[in-house]
Order: C-alpha cells, then sequence, then structure tokens
C-alpha cells in the first residue's frame, strides 16, 4: 500500500482539549459539553424535555432501524402502534404497576384551550374530560386490552408484538438521554402458554440486546437478573444489560421482564389450551430507550468530544476540502472519489460520506467534525488532486496523525479502518470495564471503603447471601446498589460480602445513573 | 417456461365476496369491514384512536422507511426530534395557527394522579402544571423556538428538518387512518433566506410526494395548490396531492405549505444577510400522515378485502402448505423453497415470503391471505413437492386461477409477477379515477345535477374564476369544494362554472374526507 504516516498537519492543531471541561475535572459538565458541542442535543422549552439534534437522532435511528432488523430476523415480534392516551380507569387496573408509576404520569384533563378574558392561553373548563387521560409511561395496560381481544386458544399463542414510540414519565431529575420527561424506546409485549415459554422469551430478547449493544453499539455489557427490590413494578423477574460509563457508574442499558400471570390477570387475558381449559397467558415485556444512546456518549465519547462507533454513525466519513488554490480542479477530483463509494458497504449499509462544502475555513471544519466525533475524515485539497491521493484521519487516533493513500485503495481502507475503529471503542471501553472491577473485595469495611475512596470507584463482583435487609442499608448509606446477579455464575462458595453469611451467589455492585 | 394455467383449485372456493358488505352496497361499512377482515387496524379503548395491528402497521413501516430513504437520496433534510409537549405561551404566539388548532388539542394539566377517598383515580390536585401543556398537534412553533437559536446567519440556510412522530388533534368525526384523533407522521420544517428558495422547496417536496405515492403507492394523484379557503391555518401558499377513493372522493395524501414570514416573525427566526442586514426567513413545512395508509386501503382494496401493493407489502408471498399426506417431505421441500429467497430483491428490499405453519385448513388460511391482500400465494402440497413445482395464485387475479411452475423459475417468476401486480394496481386506479373525472361541465346547473347524482359522482376539472364567496356557498350546499388548482393548467379561456364570468384557471371539484 502507497501510503506515509505522518504527524504534520495542514492547520497548526493545538494538542489542548477541545471542550472547555474534562472527564477528570466534572463528568456531568463534560457530559453536556459534549451534547452540545457535538451538537447532539439541547434542553427544549419544556421542562425535562429535550431537543435532539440531527447529529445525536442519526445516532437513534441507526439503533432503530438495526434494531428492528435483528428483530425481524430473529423473529421476535410483529411491529404494531397502540394509542399514546390511556384511560385512568384501565391505568388503574394493575396495582403494584400503578403503585411504580401512577406518581409520574403526564395528564391530560381537557380536550380544548381557550384565550381568557386576560387574553391568556388557558384549557376551556368547558372541555374537561370525563375521565381523564394518562401519557404513556409504558403500555403494558392498554396492550393488554388487545392481547385479552386477539387471543382465544393456544393457536394464537405465542403472541409477540413490539412498538417504537414516545413514552413520558415525569422525572424529578432528567439528564439527556439518561433520564428524560419523553424520551423514545421500543417496547416488546408478548404473552405464552406457559411460564417456560415465557422464559425462553425473556432470556432469549435479553441475549438479542447484548449481541446488538456489543456489536453495534462497541458497548461491553453485564447480563444479568435484577435482585427482587430492582425489578420493575409487577415483574416476577427482571434480566438487564449494565453497561459501565466513564465515571464509573452503571447505566441499566436495556431491560427484559417476565411477568408472570400479573398483568394477564389484570387484563383478563385466558386462552383455551389443548385439553379445551382455560388458562392464564404468561407475559413478558422487554425495552431499549433513548437512553442506550446516553450510555454510548457516556462510554466513547472523551475530551475532545463524541466519538460515534462507526456502526451508529449517520455518516462514516466526512470530506473536508481544504487550500484555496486550484478549487475548480480539487471539487472535480472530489466529485470523483465520491462517486467512489456508490455501491461500497459497511456492516450491510452503504458507506455513507458527507462532503462538507460550508463557506468556513478547513481547519474550523475539522475541529468540529473531531468534536462530533465522525470516525473518518478525508482532506482533499489541490495536493492530493494533483498527486491521485486523500489524506486520511482518524477520530481514534491523535488529530494530528494522518495517512495519505492512493484514491485506488480509498474505499477499502475506509471499510477497513472503519471496523479498526469500531473494534478500537468496543477493546477500550472493555480493558475500562475490566480495570474498574474489583474482584477481591471480600468484606463490607472494605466494600464501604472502595465507594468511599476519590477517584473513578467502579464495580464490585462478590457473593451475597440474598438478605434484602443489608441490600437496603447499602443502597441507603452509601447509594451503591445491586446492578445484577450476572448469569455467568461462578458456583463457588463464599461469604456474603454485606452479612458475612455463607453465600454462593455472585452480584456486580456499583452506583448508577 | 414449463407453466400451466389452471382454474380449478384444491379448495373448492366459493366465488361470492368473502366481507359482508360490499363497495357498492356501503362504502363506509365495507371499509370499515376490510380493515377488520384484513387485521389492518382496530378501535381502540381511547375515544378517536385506533390500534394499528402489525399488518396495517407493515403497511405504515414501509411508508416510513422507503420515504425516508427517498428523503435521504434527494437531500431534502435532517432527521431530529423535538419534544411532545408545547407549552400554551409558545403556542400562542402564532394568532392564526391558534385560531386553526386550539379548538382542537389534548392539555396535560397534571403531573401525577392519585387515589380519591372512593378509591377512584383521578389528576392529583396538588400536582397541576403552572402553565399547561398542549400535545402537539403539529411543531411549527416548538420546532420555531429551535430555528431561532440555531439560524444566526446565511451560513445557517438553509437549514432542512424533518420528524417522524405522533401527533394529537381532538376530531369529532374519526374514521381509522383517515382522520384519528392520534396519527402518526413525518413533518418536515425548513428555512430559508428568501421566498424564491422556500417557494422551490415547496413544490420539491410535492414532486417528492407525488413520486412516492405514484410509484410505491400505486396511488394516481393530482398535484396542485389550495385556494386560500382551503390553506393550512398560516400558510402563504398550500400544495397537495389528491387522490380519488373507490366512493369517488378526495382524501388529502399529502401537503407542502410555504409559510411565508408568518412563523419566522412568531418565532423570531432572523438571519444575517451576506450584505451583514438582518432578515426574516422564510419557512415551510411539508407532511404525509397514517391517512396516507388509509387512502391505499380504499383505493386497493375490493370486495374480498385488502390488497396491498407489493411495494408496500410486509410479506411479499405466503407459503400455505397444503394436503395432509406426505407433510414431511412436503416441509423438507418447503424448507428448500425458502432458501431459494434468500438473496432475491425486488423494488430495493430484500423479496419477504412468510411461511404460514399455523395448525389450520389450508383453504382457511388462502381465504385468510386473500382477505390481507398478500400479492402473491404460494401453495405447496405433496404433489408440487413430487413434481419440483409451486402452484402461485395472485391477489389481482380471480382466487381460483392458478398457475403451477417449476422450482427453478420460481424466483424470477415472483418478482415478475410482483412488478406485474404493483402495475395494475396502479392501472386500475388510474382507469377508476379518469373514469370518474367530468371534463364537460360548463355551468352551476351541471355541477349540481352531477354531484346530486346516484351511483358514484367524482372529480369535475372546470373554469374558476377564483370567486371566493361562489366557492363557499358551493361547498356549503353541496359539500364540495375546489379541491385543488392542478399544476397542469391548460391555459385556455373559458367561462367560470360557478358564477359564468370569464375565466382561465382550472380547478378540480370534488367530495372529500
Amino acid at each position: 500500500m502507497a501510503s506515509a504516516v505522518s504527524n504534520s498537519s495542514a492547520s497548526s492543531s493545538p494538542t489542548q482539549n477541545l471542550l472547555p471541561v474534562t472527564r477528570k475535572e466534572n463528568f456531568s459538565d463534560w457530559y453536556r459539553a459534549v451534547l452540545n458541542a457535538a451538537e447532539l442535543a439541547e434542553p427544549s422549552s419544556v421542562r425535562g424535555c429535550m431537543v435532539i439534534k440531527p447529529w445525536g437522532y442519526g445516532i437513534w435511528q441507526q439503533v432503530q432501524r438495526q434494531m428492528d432488523d435483528l428483530f425481524q430476523r430473529e423473529k421476535c415480534c410483529d411491529n404494531a402502534y397502540f394509542p399514546l392516551f390511556i384511560p385512568t380507569s384501565l391505568f388503574a387496573k394493575e396495582a403494584q404497576h400503578v403503585a411504580g408509576f401512577a406518581k409520574e404520569c403526564a395528564v391530560v384533563t381537557h380536550y380544548r384551550m381557550k384565550l381568557d378574558k386576560d387574553g391568556k392561553m388557558v384549557a376551556d373548563p368547558e372541555a374537561a374530560l370525563e375521565e381523564p387521560l394518562v401519557v404513556r409511561p409504558t403500555s403494558e395496560t392498554i396492550i393488554g386490552v388487545s392481547m385479552h381481544n386477539w387471543i382465544q386458544s393456544y393457536r394464537d399463542l405465542p403472541l409477540l408484538l413490539n412498538q417504537w414510540c414516545n413514552v413520558v414519565r415525569w422525572e424529578h431529575e432528567t439528564r439527556p438521554f439518561i433520564r428524560t420527561t419523553e424520551f423514545l424506546w421500543q417496547e416488546g409485549h408478548c404473552a405464552f402458554e406457559n411460564a417456560e415459554e415465557a422464559g425462553k422469551n425473556v432470556q432469549k430478547m435479553a441475549q438479542v440486546y447484548r449481541s446488538f449493544m456489543t456489536q453495534v453499539c462497541a458497548l461491553p455489557v453485564i447480563l444479568g437478573e435484577k435482585t427482587p427490590s430492582e425489578r420493575f413494578a409487577g415483574a416476577v423477574q427482571t434480566f438487564c444489560l449494565e453497561a459501565m460509563v466513564q465515571d464509573g457508574k452503571a447505566v441499566q442499558a436495556g431491560t427484559s421482564h417476565y411477568l408472570g400471570t400479573n398483568f394477564a390477570k389484570a387484563a383478563e387475558i385466558y386462552f383455551t389450551d389443548d385439553k379445551n381449559e382455560k388458562q392464564l397467558a404468561h407475559t413478558t415485556s422487554w425495552g431499549v430507550s433513548t437512553r442506550l444512546v446516553g450510555t454510548v456518549i457516556m462510554t466513547h465519547a472523551d475530551d475532545q468530544g463524541m466519538r460515534v462507533p462507526p456502526r451508529l454513525a449517520l455518516h462514516h466519513a466526512v470530506i473536508i476540502p481544504s487550500g484555496h488554490v486550484g478549487t475548480q480542479e480539487r471539487d472535480a477530483y472530489i466529485a470523483k472519489i465520491e462517486t467512489l463509494f456508490a455501491e461500497a458497504r459497511f456492516a450491510d449499509r452503504p458507506v455513507c460520506v458527507k462532503v462538507d462544502g460550508r463557506d468556513m475555513h478547513p481547519a474550523e471544519k475539522g475541529y468540529e467534525w473531531i468534536r462530533k466525533g465522525v470516525p473518518i475524515r478525508l482532506e482533499i485539497g489541490a495536493r492530493e488532486a494533483k498527486n491521485g491521493t486523500v489524506t486520511i484521519r482518524r477520530r481514534d487516533q491523535d488529530m494530528k496523525q494522518s495517512t495519505i493513500i492512493k484514491a485506488d485503495e480509498l474505499v477499502a481502507t475506509v471499510i477497513k479502518t472503519l471496523e479498526e475503529i469500531q473494534s478500537n471503542y468496543y477493546t477500550q471501553a472493555q480493558d475500562f470495564l475490566n480495570s474498574h472491577m474489583r474482584t477481591d473485595i471480600t468484606t463490607l469495611e472494605e466494600l464501604n471503603a472502595y465507594f468511599d475512596s476519590p477517584g473513578i470507584p467502579g464495580f464490585v463482583r462478590a457473593k451475597w447471601s440474598g438478605d434484602a435487609e443489608a441490600e437496603e442499608l447499602l443502597k441507603k448509606e452509601k447509594k451503591v446498589t445491586i446492578r445484577c446477579i450476572p448469569t455467568d455464575q461462578s458456583g463457588t462458595e463464599g461469604k456474603c460480602v454485606l452479612t458475612g453469611k455463607p453465600a454462593t451467589t455472585d452480584v456486580i455492585f456499583g452506583r448508577s445513573y
């Protein structure tokens, strides 16, 4: 390959950070700085709701499309759409569910606005609804009505449904993508003949999520089961995917719940089995939201800004025209380079190369795309046009580093580089997780000391005897919870790190978002 | 091609209709019967809101994916996401817009529910919002805030945004897909430097819609401009795509609005031009909703049920295993047939073939798939397995008609057949439109008589002098409106069909949904 590695740059790049604050200085401020500098999202005029800007929405759109394709390939579900509003009477049917959600819902009480005598717009008192409507915080209850109608016999099972939609939970503390009043998600809702099949589904979906997060999002995640106190309201069993972000905290990136017959009882989802007997269905639900985008940002961004994993990038590469002389030849050359990518594919989708033709200084554009974290920047000026080359810069390398390659090797190089970057991001995140996972802590004193220590405490993998009281105390005193009971259990015998009692179960402790 | 056309069927198919009511008997009842029999949608427990069932949602998902791909190919927009809720103060900013929408909005007034002393769930009086929130009926106002923030100079223009989302309008009369309280849509919102560029955008998007509706939805649509009285609230110019469904009525299947500087003024969207002067931006908005699905159903369904245009079908073909003998060989043969389609593509997406393995009588399955309108049914039994053939039935042919072809010709035949069906549906709809379009009516008496006539009055293309009063009277007396001023004007001189005054403008009259 006719290539040359160079550390000199046309623009006099600063080596300093491109953000006003580093991860180490203040992780929260850094996260907001990334969202802002990479144009991912911004606050809106509605409390707790964000505007997802095109570069941020591009990540979610890739999640949505590729996850939906995966669902179809794996025959996980049929997509459908259920109403945004839930009548309160319906919502009130499942008691535990209500306890979990009723506190934090947007309530529609009127169907008309009017101008009052002061010219202010108010809800029209004459247009009060007889029964208020809840804006869905999740759709178990309203989908339950359809399941009740659609399921008669065992021949109608399994019923595998999913919807991509928005939901609203009135949160008190919000953080863009991680916890917002309104968010986007997919919610799968399935019904089965028995506990065994429902249980298989819950595990299958957790595996599907893990494979997606690992391969597409470059996120090393821990798959495990929640302890009773951390389960979804109304669930019998909850599986989760826990990611570790760069301040060592956990983010629950996806969940898969077995609901037993709790929801089926509330929604009267009965079927006639093959012995002609009436049975309650067993239901599951599973979901992934825009929180996954926040997890990707908190995992992969650095002190220069965002780094988008290639498989999630709206644009895989950006062409930045450089120089002011010979622009006509340069532009003709750029047009030719663009056509080279017409048939190129990376990870099952077309390679998307954007030409940034804005009337701005090339160095300024370069910094902007570093902050946005486009995987590859291609610089093309008069020299490249003359030599038939392209200068490549990678987001996973120092901004000053570049490689010059021949045009006829460009497409293959870009595809190979995208693979390398995807793989590097995963490896880096995996290394971070491994180096922030303590497995040598065996007493409560050590555990407390670890989570009290300055710097970045991460996860602790230790034994737990199942004592819910000790779990609760730890949560109250240290804000440390059992993130999950990982599925890869060692099976060894030991002592519970909280109580000293004999214990065989391995659990993961950590602080979480 | 080793093929044979046969009119005999394994099952003794009835020639009668598969729906309880025909189009001719009662179009409204027929439409609901189609929705029900084809499992497209059903009413929900919330007034005016529907549940979109998987087979109906599949059509919308194809619209969404393929239209979004088209938007990207034609560089129409970047996708983003804006909040569901709009503060009332913001909503009140644009007076005309308010007049058009304020009457019919869902209003959120509380953020918490509680159980009252009777154990009934009510909005918690202690959780009243200071400022009520409107559930977006359309997002001009909230996107206006972002445009205000994002646009500083002419370098930031054009700004081309789009979002796929749900909106709510409190409608009094609803009809699934055609007019529902909540619906799904895409709304494009763009800002430009001047009227000329904005005007070009409005026309471009109308053309993009026409091409999509024609090619993907098999809908012949009339592209034209709305008269002032029929425009979107706050628009200066509205282009629309008018379809004719099988009762002769019009459905507005898509719109593209030039908003002048009306919204820019309300939202303060200013930019500095290249002479460093402050200017108001010119904005546009354009949208297509789940109403398009209703239009497709009302256009293509027949008295047997739905007929899904192949380009919109979730499954292009269904394999129906037949017979009870030799099922092991048959199933092995079906598995082999399935693999033949692994690389097959139709209209830029993989050919999707579903095997219907349910424990039901094959004839019953056949009727179900006819009612659902899957384009192609493939019947495979012991005879086919033995002979290495497949029996093909097409939804655009009589249910008794079939063709037997060799397995090695199957994929090519299926792809060719899908093309033919797509084309046939378009031609049939075009023929219907042509035969229900009168161009020979020149007086008000004739016009009135035509729309009073029994049977199916359709559209009338005639001259109009621009008289708004006469237009209003016709609407009031006959419920007939000017659907649009078509873009293909003849330019001839004539007399206004309403007033007899000299007129050159051709317009389309019709009744509409």
